[in-house]
Protein backbone atom coordinates (compact mmCIF):
# COMPACT_ATOMS: atom_id res chain seq x y z
CA UNK A 1 0.00 0.00 0.00
CA UNK A 2 1.79 3.55 -1.14
CA UNK A 3 0.66 6.68 -0.59
CA UNK A 4 1.50 10.45 -1.94
CA UNK A 5 3.68 11.86 0.87
CA UNK A 6 5.61 15.37 0.58
CA UNK A 7 7.74 17.20 2.40
CA UNK A 8 6.44 20.59 1.76
CA UNK A 9 9.59 22.27 0.31
CA UNK A 10 7.84 23.25 -2.61
CA UNK A 11 3.88 23.17 -1.58
CA UNK A 12 3.60 24.25 2.12
CA UNK A 13 2.71 22.81 4.28
CA UNK A 14 3.88 19.31 4.20
CA UNK A 15 2.61 16.35 4.85
CA UNK A 16 -0.85 17.01 2.74
CA UNK A 17 -1.47 13.92 0.78
CA UNK A 18 -1.91 12.49 4.36
CA UNK A 19 -3.71 15.18 6.14
CA UNK A 20 -6.16 14.96 3.01
CA UNK A 21 -6.41 11.30 3.36
CA UNK A 22 -7.32 11.46 7.06
CA UNK A 23 -9.85 14.70 6.45
CA UNK A 24 -7.35 17.02 8.29
CA UNK A 25 -7.30 19.27 5.34
CA UNK A 26 -9.92 20.25 2.52
CA UNK A 27 -8.14 18.31 -0.88
CA UNK A 28 -9.90 21.30 -2.77
CA UNK A 29 -7.58 23.67 -0.65
CA UNK A 30 -4.53 21.38 -0.89
CA UNK A 31 -4.77 21.23 -4.56
CA UNK A 32 -4.66 25.28 -4.64
CA UNK A 33 -0.79 25.22 -2.50
CA UNK A 34 1.04 27.45 -4.77
CA UNK A 35 4.79 27.50 -5.52
CA UNK A 36 5.74 30.73 -4.11
CA UNK A 37 8.30 30.66 -6.95
CA UNK A 38 6.04 29.91 -9.90
CA UNK A 39 2.95 30.68 -8.32
CA UNK A 40 2.48 27.00 -10.43
CA UNK A 41 -0.73 25.03 -7.95
CA UNK A 42 -0.25 21.82 -6.75
CA UNK A 43 -3.38 20.79 -8.48
CA UNK A 44 -1.77 21.43 -11.49
CA UNK A 45 1.62 19.85 -11.19
CA UNK A 46 0.15 17.07 -10.09
CA UNK A 47 -1.65 16.64 -13.21
CA UNK A 48 1.11 17.73 -15.21
CA UNK A 49 3.09 14.67 -14.13
CA UNK A 50 0.33 12.04 -14.70
CA UNK A 51 0.01 12.35 -10.64
CA UNK A 52 -3.71 13.56 -10.23
CA UNK A 53 -4.85 9.69 -10.48
CA UNK A 54 -8.44 7.55 -10.15
CA UNK A 55 -7.43 6.41 -6.73
CA UNK A 56 -9.46 9.07 -4.06
CA UNK A 57 -7.27 10.53 -1.08
CA UNK A 58 -9.96 9.80 1.47
CA UNK A 59 -9.61 7.26 4.21
CA UNK A 60 -13.33 6.29 3.36
CA UNK A 61 -13.23 5.52 -0.31
CA UNK A 62 -9.43 4.05 0.06
CA UNK A 63 -8.87 2.47 3.70
CA UNK A 64 -5.60 1.41 5.27
CA UNK A 65 -6.19 -1.18 8.24
CA UNK A 66 -2.85 0.06 9.60
CA UNK A 67 0.04 2.66 8.45
CA UNK A 68 3.86 1.36 9.29
CA UNK A 69 6.26 4.37 8.76
CA UNK A 70 9.95 3.84 8.04
CA UNK A 71 12.19 7.10 8.62
CA UNK A 72 15.43 8.35 9.69
CA UNK A 73 15.43 10.10 13.20
CA UNK A 74 16.38 13.73 12.72
CA UNK A 75 18.13 13.16 16.59
CA UNK A 76 21.43 11.88 17.26
CA UNK A 77 19.94 9.68 20.49
CA UNK A 78 19.89 6.43 18.57
CA UNK A 79 23.55 7.37 17.22
CA UNK A 80 24.53 8.51 21.03
CA UNK A 81 23.13 5.34 22.55
CA UNK A 82 24.34 2.86 19.56
CA UNK A 83 20.66 1.38 18.75
CA UNK A 84 20.15 0.49 15.19
CA UNK A 85 16.09 0.95 15.66
CA UNK A 86 14.13 3.38 17.91
CA UNK A 87 10.12 2.48 18.06
CA UNK A 88 8.10 5.81 17.90
CA UNK A 89 5.59 5.46 20.95
CA UNK A 90 4.39 9.29 20.32
CA UNK A 91 4.59 12.29 18.23
CA UNK A 92 4.40 15.15 18.87
CA UNK A 93 1.31 17.89 17.87
CA UNK A 94 2.41 20.88 15.15
CA UNK A 95 0.57 24.01 14.66
CA UNK A 96 1.62 26.90 12.29
CA UNK A 97 0.38 30.56 12.53
CA UNK A 98 0.62 33.16 10.08
CA UNK A 99 -0.18 36.51 12.65
CA UNK A 100 -0.34 39.86 10.96
CA UNK A 101 0.27 43.03 12.88
CA UNK A 102 -1.02 46.21 11.38
CA UNK A 103 0.05 49.59 13.12
CA UNK A 104 0.71 53.12 11.80
CA UNK A 105 3.62 53.46 9.71
CA UNK A 106 5.36 56.83 11.24
CA UNK A 107 7.73 58.99 11.23
CA UNK A 108 11.05 58.01 13.31
CA UNK A 109 11.98 61.84 14.43
CA UNK A 110 8.73 63.40 14.95
CA UNK A 111 6.75 60.64 16.74
CA UNK A 112 6.48 60.56 20.31
CA UNK A 113 6.59 56.52 21.67
CA UNK A 114 3.79 57.16 22.98
CA UNK A 115 1.54 57.74 20.12
CA UNK A 116 2.94 54.90 17.86
CA UNK A 117 1.53 52.21 16.54
CA UNK A 118 4.81 50.21 16.03
CA UNK A 119 4.34 46.93 14.45
CA UNK A 120 7.66 45.48 15.11
CA UNK A 121 7.32 46.45 18.83
CA UNK A 122 3.67 44.09 18.73
CA UNK A 123 5.63 41.92 17.24
CA UNK A 124 8.58 41.50 19.56
CA UNK A 125 5.86 41.63 22.64
CA UNK A 126 4.08 38.23 20.84
CA UNK A 127 8.15 37.06 20.25
CA UNK A 128 9.01 37.14 24.44
CA UNK A 129 5.13 35.74 25.17
CA UNK A 130 5.62 32.92 22.97
CA UNK A 131 9.13 31.81 24.85
CA UNK A 132 7.43 32.69 28.27
CA UNK A 133 4.88 30.71 27.77
CA UNK A 134 6.27 27.68 26.02
CA UNK A 135 9.00 27.47 28.84
CA UNK A 136 5.90 27.52 31.45
CA UNK A 137 4.28 24.33 29.25
CA UNK A 138 7.88 22.64 28.32
CA UNK A 139 6.31 23.45 24.33
CA UNK A 140 8.68 25.01 21.82
CA UNK A 141 7.63 27.98 20.25
CA UNK A 142 9.58 29.69 17.51
CA UNK A 143 9.36 32.37 15.18
CA UNK A 144 11.48 31.66 11.96
CA UNK A 145 10.11 34.31 9.88
CA UNK A 146 9.67 38.03 10.37
CA UNK A 147 8.95 40.56 7.89
CA UNK A 148 8.31 44.57 7.60
CA UNK A 149 6.83 46.50 4.96
CA UNK A 150 9.10 48.87 3.12
CA UNK A 151 11.54 48.65 6.06
CA UNK A 152 13.45 51.58 6.66
CA UNK A 153 16.13 53.04 9.23
CA UNK A 154 13.75 56.11 9.95
CA UNK A 155 10.27 54.97 9.95
CA UNK A 156 8.17 53.38 12.51
CA UNK A 157 6.75 49.96 11.39
CA UNK A 158 3.35 50.06 10.35
CA UNK A 159 2.97 46.29 9.10
CA UNK A 160 4.29 43.31 10.35
CA UNK A 161 3.61 40.04 9.38
CA UNK A 162 5.27 36.44 11.18
CA UNK A 163 4.93 32.72 11.19
CA UNK A 164 4.44 31.01 14.75
CA UNK A 165 5.46 27.44 14.64
CA UNK A 166 4.43 25.49 18.08
CA UNK A 167 4.54 22.00 19.67
CA UNK A 168 3.83 20.09 22.35
CA UNK A 169 3.05 16.12 22.93
CA UNK A 170 -0.22 17.59 24.53
CA UNK A 171 -3.44 18.76 22.27
CA UNK A 172 -4.48 20.33 24.90
CA UNK A 173 -1.52 22.38 25.98
CA UNK A 174 -1.82 22.90 22.17
CA UNK A 175 -5.05 24.26 22.66
CA UNK A 176 -4.71 26.14 25.28
CA UNK A 177 -1.49 27.94 23.93
CA UNK A 178 -3.59 28.98 21.39
CA UNK A 179 -6.08 30.27 23.15
CA UNK A 180 -3.24 32.40 25.67
CA UNK A 181 -2.20 33.81 22.29
CA UNK A 182 -5.17 34.90 20.98
CA UNK A 183 -6.04 36.56 24.50
CA UNK A 184 -2.96 38.00 24.59
CA UNK A 185 -2.91 40.10 20.60
CA UNK A 186 -6.75 41.44 21.57
CA UNK A 187 -5.11 42.63 25.21
CA UNK A 188 -2.41 44.54 22.75
CA UNK A 189 -4.92 45.47 20.13
CA UNK A 190 -7.17 47.20 23.33
CA UNK A 191 -4.01 48.72 24.86
CA UNK A 192 -3.47 50.32 21.52
CA UNK A 193 -6.60 50.89 19.51
CA UNK A 194 -4.04 51.69 15.90
CA UNK A 195 -2.98 48.47 16.13
CA UNK A 196 -5.02 45.55 14.33
CA UNK A 197 -4.46 42.39 14.36
CA UNK A 198 -5.21 38.58 12.64
CA UNK A 199 -3.95 35.41 13.12
CA UNK A 200 -4.74 32.18 10.97
CA UNK A 201 -3.58 28.60 11.95
CA UNK A 202 -1.89 27.63 8.74
CA UNK A 203 -1.22 24.01 9.15
CA UNK A 204 -1.76 21.32 12.22
CA UNK A 205 0.27 17.77 12.36
CA UNK A 206 -1.56 16.86 15.64
CA UNK A 207 -0.32 15.27 18.98
CA UNK A 208 -1.07 11.68 19.15
CA UNK A 209 -0.16 8.73 20.77
CA UNK A 210 0.46 5.51 18.53
CA UNK A 211 -1.18 2.46 19.12
CA UNK A 212 -0.27 0.13 21.31
CA UNK A 213 -0.62 -3.48 18.85
CA UNK A 214 0.92 -1.60 16.37
CA UNK A 215 4.32 -0.57 18.37
CA UNK A 216 3.99 -3.69 20.04
CA UNK A 217 4.35 -5.13 16.72
CA UNK A 218 7.05 -3.12 15.65
CA UNK A 219 8.94 -4.18 18.93
CA UNK A 220 8.25 -7.44 18.41
CA UNK A 221 10.17 -7.62 14.78
CA UNK A 222 12.89 -4.87 15.68
CA UNK A 223 13.47 -8.04 18.78
CA UNK A 224 13.48 -10.65 15.96
CA UNK A 225 15.90 -8.44 13.37
CA UNK A 226 18.60 -6.19 15.54
CA UNK A 227 17.76 -7.37 19.22
CA UNK A 228 16.56 -6.83 22.40
CA UNK A 229 19.74 -4.44 23.81
CA UNK A 230 20.08 -2.99 19.58
CA UNK A 231 16.74 -0.91 19.71
CA UNK A 232 14.66 1.56 22.10
CA UNK A 233 11.31 3.25 22.62
CA UNK A 234 11.42 7.03 21.48
CA UNK A 235 9.38 9.93 20.80
CA UNK A 236 9.04 11.71 17.70
CA UNK A 237 9.57 15.82 17.76
CA UNK A 238 8.85 15.98 13.78
CA UNK A 239 5.98 16.17 11.80
CA UNK A 240 4.97 12.80 10.07
CA UNK A 241 2.57 11.38 7.87
CA UNK A 242 2.28 9.33 10.79
CA UNK A 243 0.79 12.17 12.93
CA UNK A 244 -2.10 12.01 10.21
CA UNK A 245 -2.86 8.68 9.79
CA UNK A 246 -2.87 7.96 13.20
CA UNK A 247 -6.07 10.00 14.13
CA UNK A 248 -7.93 6.42 11.34
CA UNK A 249 -5.90 3.67 11.54
CA UNK A 250 -3.44 1.92 13.98
CA UNK A 251 -0.19 3.18 13.26
CA UNK A 252 3.16 2.86 14.35
CA UNK A 253 7.00 4.84 13.44
CA UNK A 254 10.18 3.03 12.81
CA UNK A 255 12.98 5.40 13.20
CA UNK A 256 16.58 4.21 12.10
CA UNK A 257 19.88 6.60 13.28
CA UNK A 258 20.85 9.32 11.59
CA UNK A 259 24.14 11.17 11.03
CA UNK A 260 24.69 13.59 13.53
CA UNK A 261 20.54 14.55 14.00
CA UNK A 262 21.30 16.42 10.46
CA UNK A 263 18.24 16.53 8.35
CA UNK A 264 16.83 18.54 5.24
CA UNK A 265 20.27 19.29 4.54
CA UNK A 266 22.63 17.95 1.68
CA UNK A 267 24.70 16.16 4.97
CA UNK A 268 21.92 14.37 6.04
CA UNK A 269 23.23 10.65 6.16
CA UNK A 270 22.50 7.05 6.81
CA UNK A 271 24.33 4.23 6.07
CA UNK A 272 22.67 1.26 3.80
CA UNK A 273 23.13 -1.25 6.94
CA UNK A 274 21.56 0.96 9.04
CA UNK A 275 18.30 1.09 6.22
CA UNK B 1 28.90 80.58 0.56
CA UNK B 2 27.79 77.21 -0.65
CA UNK B 3 28.30 74.22 0.34
CA UNK B 4 27.66 70.75 -1.01
CA UNK B 5 25.21 68.87 1.14
CA UNK B 6 23.31 65.63 -0.08
CA UNK B 7 20.24 63.68 1.68
CA UNK B 8 21.72 60.65 1.72
CA UNK B 9 18.97 59.12 -0.26
CA UNK B 10 21.70 57.17 -3.03
CA UNK B 11 24.99 57.76 -0.50
CA UNK B 12 23.88 56.85 3.28
CA UNK B 13 24.09 58.69 5.62
CA UNK B 14 23.10 62.46 4.54
CA UNK B 15 24.59 64.99 5.54
CA UNK B 16 27.80 63.72 4.94
CA UNK B 17 29.65 66.96 3.13
CA UNK B 18 28.97 69.29 6.17
CA UNK B 19 29.71 66.33 8.58
CA UNK B 20 33.06 65.98 6.42
CA UNK B 21 33.26 69.81 7.08
CA UNK B 22 32.69 70.47 10.69
CA UNK B 23 35.44 67.44 10.96
CA UNK B 24 32.42 64.89 12.41
CA UNK B 25 33.38 62.60 9.44
CA UNK B 26 36.03 61.77 8.24
CA UNK B 27 36.93 62.45 4.33
CA UNK B 28 38.39 59.30 3.17
CA UNK B 29 35.60 57.22 4.22
CA UNK B 30 32.48 59.61 2.60
CA UNK B 31 34.50 58.81 -0.45
CA UNK B 32 33.68 55.37 0.69
CA UNK B 33 30.13 55.40 0.70
CA UNK B 34 28.69 53.33 -2.02
CA UNK B 35 25.78 53.24 -3.72
CA UNK B 36 23.78 49.81 -2.83
CA UNK B 37 22.85 49.12 -6.22
CA UNK B 38 25.36 49.98 -8.51
CA UNK B 39 28.16 49.27 -5.58
CA UNK B 40 29.15 53.03 -7.22
CA UNK B 41 31.56 55.04 -4.45
CA UNK B 42 30.37 58.50 -3.84
CA UNK B 43 33.99 59.57 -4.46
CA UNK B 44 34.37 58.10 -8.24
CA UNK B 45 30.67 59.89 -8.92
CA UNK B 46 31.61 62.92 -7.47
CA UNK B 47 34.58 63.22 -9.75
CA UNK B 48 32.88 61.67 -12.80
CA UNK B 49 30.22 64.65 -12.92
CA UNK B 50 33.45 67.22 -11.85
CA UNK B 51 32.56 68.20 -8.19
CA UNK B 52 35.35 66.77 -6.95
CA UNK B 53 36.68 70.01 -7.22
CA UNK B 54 39.90 71.82 -5.38
CA UNK B 55 37.99 73.68 -2.72
CA UNK B 56 39.00 71.17 0.52
CA UNK B 57 35.34 70.39 2.74
CA UNK B 58 36.89 71.30 5.95
CA UNK B 59 36.30 74.13 8.57
CA UNK B 60 40.09 75.36 9.01
CA UNK B 61 40.95 75.44 5.38
CA UNK B 62 37.65 76.82 3.84
CA UNK B 63 36.24 78.69 7.18
CA UNK B 64 32.53 80.53 7.39
CA UNK B 65 31.76 83.32 9.38
CA UNK B 66 27.83 81.79 9.94
CA UNK B 67 25.59 79.35 8.80
CA UNK B 68 21.88 79.72 7.81
CA UNK B 69 20.22 77.08 6.53
CA UNK B 70 16.86 77.53 4.90
CA UNK B 71 14.64 74.24 4.76
CA UNK B 72 10.67 73.39 5.01
CA UNK B 73 9.66 72.33 8.66
CA UNK B 74 8.80 68.77 7.54
CA UNK B 75 6.01 69.12 9.89
CA UNK B 76 2.47 70.83 9.86
CA UNK B 77 3.09 73.30 13.06
CA UNK B 78 3.30 76.24 10.83
CA UNK B 79 1.02 74.93 8.98
CA UNK B 80 -1.27 74.40 12.14
CA UNK B 81 -1.02 77.54 13.18
CA UNK B 82 -1.19 79.88 10.54
CA UNK B 83 2.71 81.28 10.65
CA UNK B 84 4.80 81.97 8.18
CA UNK B 85 8.35 81.44 9.81
CA UNK B 86 9.70 78.89 11.99
CA UNK B 87 12.87 80.05 13.92
CA UNK B 88 14.77 76.59 14.71
CA UNK B 89 16.78 77.16 18.51
CA UNK B 90 17.65 73.67 18.72
CA UNK B 91 18.20 70.11 16.53
CA UNK B 92 17.31 67.33 18.30
CA UNK B 93 20.50 64.95 18.04
CA UNK B 94 20.19 61.72 16.23
CA UNK B 95 22.79 58.76 16.65
CA UNK B 96 22.07 55.61 14.12
CA UNK B 97 23.36 52.24 14.61
CA UNK B 98 23.21 48.64 13.35
CA UNK B 99 22.94 45.43 15.08
CA UNK B 100 24.14 41.88 14.33
CA UNK B 101 22.80 39.18 16.91
CA UNK B 102 24.88 35.95 16.31
CA UNK B 103 22.79 33.08 17.69
CA UNK B 104 22.78 29.69 17.05
CA UNK B 105 20.92 28.28 13.77
CA UNK B 106 18.74 25.29 15.08
CA UNK B 107 15.50 22.88 14.13
CA UNK B 108 12.11 24.41 15.90
CA UNK B 109 10.68 20.99 16.90
CA UNK B 110 14.01 19.35 18.71
CA UNK B 111 15.78 22.11 20.38
CA UNK B 112 14.30 22.38 23.45
CA UNK B 113 13.41 26.90 24.57
CA UNK B 114 16.31 26.44 27.58
CA UNK B 115 18.85 25.42 25.19
CA UNK B 116 18.50 27.70 22.47
CA UNK B 117 20.12 30.87 21.31
CA UNK B 118 17.52 32.77 19.18
CA UNK B 119 18.91 35.23 17.45
CA UNK B 120 15.21 36.88 17.18
CA UNK B 121 13.95 36.54 21.13
CA UNK B 122 17.26 38.76 21.34
CA UNK B 123 16.30 41.00 18.95
CA UNK B 124 13.04 41.47 20.23
CA UNK B 125 14.29 41.96 23.90
CA UNK B 126 16.31 44.82 22.47
CA UNK B 127 13.53 46.46 20.88
CA UNK B 128 11.49 46.54 23.98
CA UNK B 129 14.44 47.57 25.90
CA UNK B 130 14.63 50.54 23.83
CA UNK B 131 10.90 51.46 23.80
CA UNK B 132 11.20 51.36 27.58
CA UNK B 133 14.16 53.49 27.88
CA UNK B 134 13.22 55.69 25.34
CA UNK B 135 9.55 56.92 26.99
CA UNK B 136 11.56 56.82 30.30
CA UNK B 137 13.81 59.42 29.00
CA UNK B 138 11.52 61.15 26.64
CA UNK B 139 13.79 60.33 24.00
CA UNK B 140 12.20 58.61 20.61
CA UNK B 141 13.89 54.91 19.54
CA UNK B 142 12.96 52.90 16.34
CA UNK B 143 13.90 49.85 14.78
CA UNK B 144 12.97 50.34 11.51
CA UNK B 145 14.84 47.00 9.66
CA UNK B 146 15.20 43.55 10.70
CA UNK B 147 16.45 40.96 8.87
CA UNK B 148 16.70 37.45 9.70
CA UNK B 149 19.55 34.87 8.04
CA UNK B 150 17.52 32.20 5.78
CA UNK B 151 14.16 32.63 7.70
CA UNK B 152 12.07 29.33 7.91
CA UNK B 153 9.44 29.00 9.83
CA UNK B 154 10.56 25.61 11.20
CA UNK B 155 14.30 27.03 12.34
CA UNK B 156 14.92 28.92 15.04
CA UNK B 157 16.76 31.86 13.91
CA UNK B 158 20.10 31.93 14.12
CA UNK B 159 21.68 35.33 13.34
CA UNK B 160 19.69 38.74 13.27
CA UNK B 161 20.64 42.37 12.38
CA UNK B 162 18.85 45.56 12.87
CA UNK B 163 18.87 49.15 12.38
CA UNK B 164 18.38 51.65 15.53
CA UNK B 165 17.49 55.22 15.19
CA UNK B 166 17.76 57.09 18.30
CA UNK B 167 17.03 60.80 18.76
CA UNK B 168 16.93 63.06 21.87
CA UNK B 169 17.39 66.80 22.66
CA UNK B 170 20.55 66.09 24.69
CA UNK B 171 23.72 65.07 23.83
CA UNK B 172 24.04 63.61 27.46
CA UNK B 173 20.94 61.64 27.08
CA UNK B 174 21.70 60.15 24.31
CA UNK B 175 24.84 58.73 25.29
CA UNK B 176 23.64 57.63 28.24
CA UNK B 177 21.24 55.72 26.34
CA UNK B 178 23.76 54.61 24.51
CA UNK B 179 25.91 53.06 27.57
CA UNK B 180 22.98 51.35 28.86
CA UNK B 181 21.93 49.57 25.36
CA UNK B 182 25.70 48.47 25.62
CA UNK B 183 25.29 47.06 29.07
CA UNK B 184 22.05 45.50 28.13
CA UNK B 185 23.74 43.78 25.60
CA UNK B 186 26.59 42.45 27.45
CA UNK B 187 24.28 41.25 29.72
CA UNK B 188 22.00 39.07 27.49
CA UNK B 189 25.46 37.50 25.76
CA UNK B 190 26.18 36.76 29.54
CA UNK B 191 22.88 35.15 30.56
CA UNK B 192 23.15 32.95 27.08
CA UNK B 193 27.02 31.92 26.17
CA UNK B 194 26.37 31.43 22.70
CA UNK B 195 24.86 34.32 21.62
CA UNK B 196 27.27 37.26 20.30
CA UNK B 197 26.33 40.92 19.35
CA UNK B 198 28.55 43.66 17.50
CA UNK B 199 26.90 47.00 18.34
CA UNK B 200 28.15 50.13 15.41
CA UNK B 201 27.05 53.48 15.58
CA UNK B 202 26.79 54.35 11.51
CA UNK B 203 25.98 57.43 11.78
CA UNK B 204 25.26 60.66 13.82
CA UNK B 205 24.00 64.41 14.13
CA UNK B 206 24.61 65.84 17.20
CA UNK B 207 21.77 67.27 19.67
CA UNK B 208 22.55 71.58 19.36
CA UNK B 209 21.51 74.55 20.66
CA UNK B 210 21.81 77.11 18.29
CA UNK B 211 23.68 80.26 18.26
CA UNK B 212 21.81 82.73 20.75
CA UNK B 213 23.18 85.80 17.96
CA UNK B 214 22.58 83.98 14.78
CA UNK B 215 18.74 82.80 15.86
CA UNK B 216 18.41 86.82 17.29
CA UNK B 217 19.30 88.07 14.08
CA UNK B 218 16.87 85.47 12.30
CA UNK B 219 14.34 86.67 14.58
CA UNK B 220 14.72 90.03 13.71
CA UNK B 221 14.91 89.73 9.55
CA UNK B 222 11.34 87.72 10.50
CA UNK B 223 10.18 90.43 12.10
CA UNK B 224 10.99 93.04 9.72
CA UNK B 225 9.76 90.34 6.31
CA UNK B 226 6.60 89.01 7.75
CA UNK B 227 5.80 90.68 11.24
CA UNK B 228 5.49 89.55 14.96
CA UNK B 229 2.71 87.71 14.73
CA UNK B 230 3.47 85.64 11.59
CA UNK B 231 6.70 83.90 13.07
CA UNK B 232 7.07 81.36 16.02
CA UNK B 233 10.50 79.20 17.73
CA UNK B 234 10.39 76.07 17.09
CA UNK B 235 12.39 72.66 17.74
CA UNK B 236 14.05 70.58 14.21
CA UNK B 237 13.39 67.17 14.99
CA UNK B 238 15.32 65.62 11.81
CA UNK B 239 19.20 65.62 11.32
CA UNK B 240 20.21 68.83 9.60
CA UNK B 241 23.23 70.01 7.92
CA UNK B 242 23.22 72.81 10.59
CA UNK B 243 23.36 70.23 13.42
CA UNK B 244 27.23 69.84 12.28
CA UNK B 245 27.83 73.21 10.99
CA UNK B 246 26.66 73.82 14.55
CA UNK B 247 29.32 72.40 16.15
CA UNK B 248 31.83 74.99 14.36
CA UNK B 249 30.32 78.25 13.50
CA UNK B 250 27.54 80.53 14.80
CA UNK B 251 24.27 78.83 12.79
CA UNK B 252 20.86 79.32 12.43
CA UNK B 253 17.78 77.41 10.79
CA UNK B 254 15.08 79.31 8.89
CA UNK B 255 11.59 76.93 8.63
CA UNK B 256 8.62 77.44 5.66
CA UNK B 257 5.78 75.32 5.89
CA UNK B 258 5.63 72.42 4.31
CA UNK B 259 1.73 71.04 2.95
CA UNK B 260 0.43 68.88 5.80
CA UNK B 261 4.05 68.10 7.24
CA UNK B 262 4.63 65.43 4.30
CA UNK B 263 8.75 65.46 3.19
CA UNK B 264 10.74 62.80 1.53
CA UNK B 265 7.98 62.31 -0.51
CA UNK B 266 6.60 63.24 -4.05
CA UNK B 267 3.77 65.04 -2.02
CA UNK B 268 5.92 67.52 -0.61
CA UNK B 269 5.26 70.56 -1.57
CA UNK B 270 5.52 74.43 -0.38
CA UNK B 271 4.28 77.23 -2.52
CA UNK B 272 6.28 80.05 -3.83
CA UNK B 273 5.16 82.45 -1.88
CA UNK B 274 5.74 80.56 1.44
CA UNK B 275 9.64 80.03 -0.14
Amino acid sequence: MLMLIREGARFSPGCSGSAVWAAQYPICKSYRLADPKSHLTFGDELKRIGYKGGVPANHMLNPLSAHFELHIEQRRLLQDSKKKIGVVTAIQGIRWYRVIIQGERAHAGSTPMDVRADALVVASKIVLFLEEKAKETSAVATVGVLNLDRPSSNTVPGYADFSIDLRHPSEAVLGRLESSLEKYLDELAIKNGKVEYSLERTWRSPAVDLDNNAVASTRYAATNVVGKSCFMDTVSLAGHDSALTATIVPTSMIFVPSKDGISHSPKEFTSEEEW
